[in-house]
């Protein structure tokens, strides 16, 4: 059966999943790219990114071939598609990763700003949704049919979707850095009164550790 | 050199290191004791408690045992030492340990209300300081000598600690757990800002995860 799940997000040591003032210049806030150090070192990430059979292949890059399995639409925040804030000025602005993006299948776009869908190419169509998070999920319920949504990101999505208790599981990276700031994945929701449970860990590479957190 | 060290001290996935609602039944608060599994298995805490050679050897329990090593002197919070609030009724509380705590050198105990020292078998010896965390680290000085001194917590009392920038380092166990609610370690505070980074991790076996934070 379909599943909403979370893969292969990073949280720092203090709690953060995003560092201090996103811009273009730095899409995941001041110091974030540190805590995916784990994540640029795996084959599966140099493979997306054109760097043939490098990378290392270790549990962490495990974790990263299996997000990307039978996930049928993803679900994402305006900020992680890119830095445009307010209404778009224009259609320019085609999200961080090129001509083909490594997701090919339907992405949904969090946004209160309306806008055409967008084709690229290897099948990856990005919707633009007005609707919040329930019309979000499902539209990708219904483009993913029995397979799986993943949401990409970023925290405040994730965190409307935590708080409304919607995520059948969530895998969390826990990267060995501190980022001192920015925005802070757990703070003020109760996951364990929202029914998640921490069912798996295992020890990770440059991943300081890899948590599953599932609903009982 | 003697060094400042906060080790083996548990925090929940979510990032508390005690749960809600402290009290006799519960020192470590609701659901407390669950950050601690990882602990309470090992050879070094089943023979501190008596019960012999029993226990797991393993990566968790070389980090346990190598805490109680070079140790001349202790400094904790109040709450660590009893669940008595205010000023001391009487002096009836000798702490959670019994008879022969599990520390062998001289305890300094932070509180508001001065009271004589308390002295236990096997060398332990509770010092209670109204003077503050300074105090209480010149005298934990005086009295460990060249050996470390070790900061068994509370919560409040890591976090004075820590916002002072006093540490040489901790070493923290990522529990397998979620508590939801309870004592925070690092909110509100910017270890990065104050000069800590990660230097080591390491797979646990009942923990997800030791980590190690020095100062650069």
């Amino acid at each position: 059966m379909s599943k909403l799940r979370v893969l292969c997000f990073s949280t720092s040591l203090d709690g953060f999943s995003a560092g201090p003032n996103q811009s273009l210049e730095h899409p995941l806030g001041v110091g974030g790219p540190e805590m995916f150090e784990w994540f640029f070192h795996t084959r599966t990430f140099q493979a997306m990114h054109g760097c043939g059979d490098g990378g290392e292949q270790c549990i962490d890059d495990e974790f990263a071939a299996r997000s990307f399995e039978n996930v049928g639409a993803w679900i994402m925040g305006r900020n992680m598609f890119g830095p445009v804030r307010g209404p778009w000025p224009d259609e320019s602005w085609q999200g961080w990763w090129g001509e083909e993006p490594p997701y090919h299948v339907p992405v949904f776009v969090l946004t209160h700003h309306a806008r055409a869908p967008l084709t690229m190419k290897g099948g990856t169509v990005f919707h633009f949704v007005t609707g919040g998070i329930d019309e979000a999920l499902q539209r990708a319920r219904e483009a993913a049919g029995d397979r799986d949504i993943r949401i990409g990101g970023g925290v405040s999505t994730i965190r409307q979707y935590l708080q409304a208790g919607l995520f059948d599981d969530l895998h969390l990276v826990v990267a060995p850095v501190l980022l001192g700031a920015g925005e802070h994945l757990m703070q003020g929701l109760d996951l364990r009164a929202l029914g998640y449970e921490c069912t798996e860990h295992a020890a990770g590479h440059r991943a300081a550790a890899h948590v599953i957190l599932q609903k009982k």
